[in-house]
């Protein structure tokens, strides 16, 4: 398999970033899926489920890539029991951080590696993170420093960025907390011999 | 504490690139420190004792710096009950990795921050690291790709890096595996005043 081309259905600076960081030789193709239409379509689902099914609408929507081994991932973020989508303003972030300031939330997982139409493989996590209490000063300060960028993740924040700054503990793998689990997908990738073990 | 400085005691780029990522602001000074000659003199200590010892002795180096926050950090990797020093040549980085693939092996970090030669805090760390099974092939690929990077360091790989694809499992905090436990650090710069709360 190592001359079939891989994938990545995603818009997503990060997971690019961390499949660069490992060395691997892929293609980047944006998926053009209607994640709130699929939703919609789906409530009721658990969050997990949900996750799946949007990772699989991803990877289904590269098509005309025979044999290409396509990627995609979901992440949904779950506070209190109830999923959150990235937020839409200024102002939201700054509400949402404000309610999950001192509390736990969880970042529920999935990927998806697809080909000719068929999933390969699936992978799914849950991961826990704690953020910290946090002053109205010191979000301010955050969100001025970081400024509409924070509007790009589920819970607008980078944990390899600034982000960091707002959390007293993370559990889970941290390259799955960013947006892809890297060594769950290598070993994948081994297996089907993309890479060479 | 807002205006003391925070001075990193290391030569380490990705300590730099962890603090710098997470937005503190820093001065970098490199420490003068015959870590070999440290360990000598303390031969039958335990590691984790050799570890924490080293991170003081980095901090310490750092002299003339009245109020200055001084951060330094340690980490020897536990191999078979046996610490282990960056590898001096890519022939000893290669019999060094080829010991290591399919078993695991632990990383022992200290760090400390001092002011005015006193150790305000100190944090210690154990985190475990599965490699995988590597095939010769796959070892000379990746000793190809990394080339003489791999001798800074000390397991001979970089987690953030294409080290990544070394690994079936890591268990622990990442920023601690890479080299500075960012989150602990950052509660206690926050409770002593040198980061907002």
């Amino acid at each position: 398999m190592q001359n079939t081309p891989l994938i990545l259905a995603s818009g997503s600076k990060i997971r690019r970033q961390i499949l660069q960081n490992a060395g691997l030789d892929f293609i980047v193709l944006p998926p053009d899926v209607d994640e709130d239409a699929l939703k919609n379509q789906h409530k009721g689902k658990t969050i997990a489920h949900l996750a799946r099914l949007l990772a699989k609408a991803k990877a289904a929507a590269i098509k005309e890539r025979p044999n290409a081994l396509i990627l995609a991932s979901d992440q949904i973020l779950s506070f209190n029991d109830r999923a959150f989508d990235k937020a839409k303003s200024m102002a939201q972030a700054k509400t949402r951080l404000a309610q999950m300031a001192g509390k736990h939330h969880h970042l529920i997982s999935a990927t998806v590696l697809m080909q000719n139409g068929r999933v390969l493989w699936s992978h799914g996590a849950k991961c826990r993170l704690d953020m910290r209490k946090i002053s109205e000063a010191a979000l301010d300060d955050y969100l001025a420093h970081v400024g509409p960028d924070v509007l790009h993740s589920v819970g607008c924040y980078e944990l390899e960025g600034r982000g960091a700054q707002l959390f007293d503990k993370v559990q889970g793998d941290y390259f799955t907390i960013l947006g892809l689990p890297l060594l769950a997908l290598m070993k994948e990738l081994r297996k089907i011999g993309y890479l060479s073990s």
